[in-house]
């Protein structure tokens, strides 16, 4: 018992339940119904949930010191991840990551170790919807966040929520073999192994379109299925491309082609999702001109092809 | 707020944490990252978590005469399914599907809507490696132990683990729409759809091979790459092919082609899984004779082809 590998998981105010139940199914006590699939008499790990008391939570709650001194860390996500994190679960996770423990960020906890000061370095990923805010807060911490997972060593990180999942199987993976991975992933009914990535389940979070440019850019949006350049978006706003190329990236943060791309993409995907237009149709409908351009431009940006997605997101009789 | 749907979730002891927190993520309160995806004010549904005060949980617990008052009673699954349960856990259920509640279970949870009484002419599944149990207990309710989730009208039932984040984006199409079941699956990070059903995440449950045929059944095991019929089998084993059939069914509840074909699909499937030989290599080494035939009862048990089975559950670097 005293030599199985220790888990320590940090238990935070507004830790998201779905994360925390993820990793205690994984690493922690095997249910019943495990045994039948794989026989096994406990768990290869240890694990102790880490938390002040008050903290609502599944398990008695240990303190921090426990979690400093564990073989991996796990950080599910936060609720809030901008929100001041107790400098005493910051100063656990360092301890940690000194002593060469393994750190395991799920979903928002990336913020969390980013706060603690261990992600120099490294690459990580994050919730999709929380890239943004991660880049302005760690621009030094290369971010995959088209990643379900990112293995970097030492430190470990996981997408949204359930994509915990193939983060926990992976490190199931890495420690017991295939077979053992393969037989938890039977467990959670999850697979193994997903393709795609987490971009396909991305979308564009919209901003209300502020700044001068605001008029221009509604113009674009109900324009998408024709030819849109810079001199043709010029002509129309009766600015010339040198000011518009300028004040567009001072906008958006993007060349006018990208911005005009990742509009068609995500058109492209409320049309794979909500109509029934063929493949060839939507291409045409989301200005991309062509199917192949469609396919391509999709790819890059979902990790997916139009087929798939429209597959996944869309049932023939809703 | 008096107005919107009510969603109780029975939490009972041994209630499994990771189901529970599938519902309450997808029903309760939206995490703030959720507003970004989709701009929503409150939850369309109100959650109660019902139980007896002293099950370790995360939230307040009710009393169960709120389970029994809610439009949509959700059980979770339970670790040990078998067991007893408290009599008004059971009748709460009861109660609310007398009242024309929309009753879901999730994993293990369709043994207590079971125990209840609820499940009379109906169709449900559970986890896959509790199937032979349901039907032991339950032998009047169909099980679709194939299935990710089953929508039988009143009663809808997901199978293990993970299925319930499939049963209840199903719930979220249905009762708002698909797009709004697509954006929480881009919060949770898993498809609002998923292809191929629970079966091809099971595998044949090892039972100690006991009883008089046990020494043939090794035999058989042993030559699975060989023709096996009633005929050779009962010449190897100096039987009648008679005898042969009526203890083969007595003992192992099938079928001698039943159980050949099985377990050679249980072969295949490991061969697919741990070994780099082609597909058509695994259809002889697994007894099928052509790949074509390994196909076809790789289909029929698995709900995927060999070739999808290896992308998911076999990575090129393990």
């Amino acid at each position: 018992m005293a030599d199985r590998h220790r888990v320590g998981i940090a238990v935070l105010g507004g830790t998201t339940a779905l994360d925390l139940a993820v990793a205690v199914q994984a690493f922690g006590r095997r249910p019943a119904v495990f045994h039948r699939i794989r026989p096994e008499p406990e768990s290869p790990y240890e694990i102790t949930l880490c938390g002040r008391a008050g903290v609502p939570t599944f398990g008695e709650l240990r303190p921090m010191s426990e979690l400093a001194a564990a073989d991996t860390v796990v950080v599910p996500g936060v609720d809030d991840p901008l929100a001041a994190r107790d400098p005493e679960v910051l100063e656990a996770i360092a301890v940690a990551a000194e002593r060469g423990a393994r750190l395991l960020s799920l979903c928002a906890g990336a913020f969390v170790l980013g706060y603690a000061g261990v992600l120099h370095g490294h690459r990580v990923t994050t919730h999709w919807a929380l890239a943004d805010d991660f880049r302005a807060e760690f621009p030094r911490v290369e971010l995959a966040e088209h990643e379900l997972y990112v293995d970097d060593g030492q430190v470990l990180a996981s997408g949204g929520m359930l994509a915990a999942a193939d983060l926990c199987l992976h490190v199931l993976r890495t420690d017991h073999g295939q077979a053992y991975a393969n037989d938890m992933s039977r467990l959670l009914v999850s697979p193994p192994h997903r393709t795609g990535g987490q971009s396909q389940y991305s979308k564009v979070i919209d901003r209300p379109l502020t700044g001068s440019l605001a008029p221009v850019l509604e113009w674009m949006l109900a324009h998408l299925d024709e030819p849109l350049t810079l001199r043709s978006v010029a002509a129309h706003a009766h600015m010339s491309t040198r000011t518009l190329a300028r004040r567009f990236r001072a906008e958006t943060g993007q060349s006018l082609l990208d911005w005009v791309v990742m509009r068609r993409v995500e058109r492209a995907r409320e049309l794979l999702e909500e109509s029934d237009l063929t493949v060839t149709q939507i291409a045409y409908a989301a200005g991309f001109g062509s199917t192949e351009s469609l396919r391509r431009h999709f790819l890059l940006s979902s990790g997916t092809s139009p087929g798939a997605y429209r597959a996944t997101f869309r049932l023939a009789a809703g």
